[in-house]
Parts: structure tokens; C-alpha cells; sequence
């Protein structure tokens, strides 16, 4: 067994733990399951042209103004951000909507780390949504791999770990694991296999939050396996379909 | 259901990420079971007249020139360091050694959490080998609760989580959680209950580099519950036996 010759699988659990891991040269999956990585698989597989993930309120709000036929998106705190035209819902980029169309993202957690990441061979957007086409692509790549959990403003979360975990599950056997966020996540995974994602979520702090404000489609949504078979795939700042 | 009227319980899992939780009034569990904690709790329970968790290696040598009849000990990268005279483990202090001595110890990561708890209500030190009694102690004192992982350089560890998820899974039905952190320790318990703590632990980084140096014995003391059931507990800088 040749354990050196395969390359490595990390899992970051939040961006304040960032600096602890190698991204240089390394893949980066960016995790942010509660919504946006969810919603940027879902837009690009209905068509959008590409979505550009910026970090604040105000340039969503310029560029959109300066993009020909750009929908502007954004949340802060679960909540449609006044300016903005659209939330963060996977379900609001329906193809008759979305179709050959920019989406201008901003979010709480996901387009934040999504910036944090500098030098990487490339960054990706993971989510349930796309679980098997995240997982293909890494073994297809055969480099270093970090999976970056967006967290919630910094703090661990249990869907992004989960989302981890499964990949970890699903190909760690192909990597050089020696990582004990990876272990955990993989570890978590298991206590879905009876009650699925969605059934370990329901009890998670991002659930609740998202509940009480009527979003429980969503999260069924956003849990559920391999709706949107595609890569996202950030080039030269905007998240495009892998081909 | 009163669920407000319950103290919170929260885990921090790494200290990189202590600044995210609030620490004043509320009672701090230091976890760092390979090996800082258990090697407290053996220590104690043995009689060692208190143990004095120091930062550096300069500290704890100078500190033993001038406490009479002290123990110096202490690791780097699980190495005794040059200059003192014991390790960081829990079967170096039996009490034909370590009785009406002073422990003056400096660990990689355990003692340097505990000296980045400010305001607390009170730090105590936890381990498997005193769980029910840290357990006991929380419920007894009823207050806010924040079990702090000592991790292994800021990264996440999986034995340090391990045992906040068996504290949570005992006794997490007298506090409001609502953290994620805490969920997932549970998670990583419930993992436990077929092969028991050494069985999660046997893939754990910490685990592997251990046994690198032939410490297997230790790992496996330290992951015995309740062989020391004591609760040391901070006050006025050293650690002394709860009564």
C-alpha cells in the first residue's frame, strides 16, 4: 500500500481555522449547504450564465446596475438584503427565470470564504445538490484536496461538516486522510445513513433559524442528493459549469 | 417546557475559535485528554498537593528552582523538554511519587487554553478519566456551561471532541444547546458506544503520532472513565481538588 503516492483530503470546519491548512496548488470545495452553494448549482444547471460571488451589499448593488441583464441576489442573516432583487434560495432560479442570465451573489458565509482562498489550483462550489459530480470531478483531478466548510459567521456548522463528510465517504478511499475534521465529518455521515440529511439537520442551529422564517422547502431542497449534476467552477472570478 | 429557563451548554473546538463564545460568568471545561487533563486528574487524585499549569518551558524550570519538593514536567510535540524532569504522562504520578508534591506543568496545548480564559465563573480541567465527575460538578453548580477543546495547534482533534460529546450525551438534557459544536460531539459519541472511546481513537492524528512513540499504554489509560473521579478546579493559578 502506497499511502504517500495519493494525494491529500483536508477539511477545514470554518473560515477562522483557514490559515491552518495548505490551499496552494491544493482544490478547494467551497461548502456553504444552507444556501449558497446550493443555489449557485441550482442556477447554473438552469442556465444562468455564470454567477459572480462578491462580498458586499454595495458592489452587488453597482454591478448590477452595470451588467446587462443581471439578476442581483443577496441575503445577510437569512434575510433578502434591502437593494438587492433576490434572496438566496436555490428555488427562486427556476430555468424560466435564470436562463442565459448573470446571478450576482452575496452572502453570509459562502461568498466570504469563497474570497479567503488564495493560490488554490482551483475552487469549486459543493453541495448536496451536486454531491456525486463534486466527487467525480475530485477524483478525476487527483490533487490535494480541501473541503471548506462556509460555517456560520465563523462558528462550526453541522450541515457544511455533513456535506464534508459525505465526500469523505464517498471517495476518501482514493486520498491520503490524516485529518481529524475529515475523521468527525466522516463520523457525522454515518449517523445520516439511517435518517438521511436531512433527518440529522433538523436538529441543527441553521435549520431552526431558517424554519423560523417558513423555509423548511428549502432546506428539503438543499439536502437532497444530486438535483443539479454539475461543477461550478470559479474562473477568472466568476463561477461557471465545468465542462 | 421551559427551555429558557435551562443554563446553555456550548463546545468550543478549537481556542482559534474561543473569541465566538462568551466566556464571563459562565463555567469553563479545559479538555485535553492526550494528555494534559488526564495527567491533572491522575495527579490530583494521587495526591499531589496542587498542579500549576504554567505557558512556557522557561517558566516551569524557574518555578522549580523555587517551589520546594515541585515536580517539573512537561512536553512538546509529546516529547519531554529539555531541562525538565517528567512528561506529560498520566502514569508517571502515582502517589508513592507525587503525593504533597507540587506539579508544575507546561503542555503544547492544554495550559495555554487555560490561560486564554478570561472572566470565567470557574475553569475546571476534564478527561475520561474523571468524566462523571465533571459531569456531577456541572450539574451541581447549574451555570452556563463551555466545554473548551485544547485541540493540537489550533487544529481540531478528535478526542478532545469525543469527550465533550459524551458530557453532552450525559447531562446535555439539563441545558438549552443550541450548538451546532455540541450536536456533532453527541453525533461523534453515539459513534463510541460500539467500540468505545480508544475504538473511535485508534484513527485519530493524535492516536498515530502517539503510538509513534510507543504510548499506546497511556491512550489507553486515558481513555478509562472515571479512574480518578475528581474534579480539579483553578484557583488563584493552580489546579486543586474540588471538595
Amino acid at each position: 500500500m502506497h499511502l504517500y503516492s495519493k494525494p491529500r483530503l483536508e477539511v477545514c470546519l470554518s473560515p477562522a481555522l483557514l490559515h491552518l491548512f495548505e490551499v496552494k496548488d491544493v482544490v478547494v470545495v467551497i461548502i456553504d449547504i444552507f444556501r449558497a452553494t446550493s443555489t449557485i448549482a441550482a442556477a447554473l444547471d438552469n442556465g444562468a450564465s455564470y454567477v459572480l460571488p462578491v462580498s458586499s451589499v454595495a458592489e452587488c448593488i453597482e454591478l448590477g446596475t452595470i451588467i446587462d441583464n443581471s439578476v442581483t441576489a443577496g441575503e445577510r442573516d437569512g434575510k433578502i438584503v434591502e437593494g438587492l432583487k433576490h434572496g438566496n434560495s436555490p428555488l427562486e432560479y427556476p430555468t424560466s427565470f435564470i436562463q442565459n442570465r448573470p446571478l450576482i451573489l452575496t452572502t453570509t458565509n459562502g461568498t466570504k470564504l469563497l474570497h479567503m482562498v488564495d493560490g488554490a489550483a482551483e475552487i469549486i462550489a459543493g453541495s448536496f445538490l451536486n454531491l456525486d459530480a463534486v466527487c467525480n470531478y475530485l477524483l478525476k483531478i487527483g490533487k490535494n484536496v480541501l473541503l471548506g466548510c462556509a460555517a456560520w459567521k465563523d462558528r462550526y456548522n453541522l450541515e457544511d461538516t455533513l456535506f464534508a463528510g459525505a465526500v469523505v465517504n464517498k471517495i476518501g478511499h482514493a486520498f491520503n486522510i490524516n485529518c481529524d475534521s475529515a475523521r468527525a465529518a466522516d463520523h457525522l455521515y454515518e449517523t445520516s445513513v439511517r435518517g438521511g440529511f436531512l433527518g440529522v439537520l433538523k436538529d441543527s442551529s441553521h435549520y431552526r433559524r431558517l424554519a423560523s422564517f417558513g423555509l423548511e422547502k428549502d432546506m428539503e431542497y438543499c439536502t437532497t442528493p444530486n438535483l443539479h449534476p454539475i461543477v461550478p467552477i470559479l474562473k477568472n472570478g466568476k463561477l461557471i459549469v465545468y465542462e
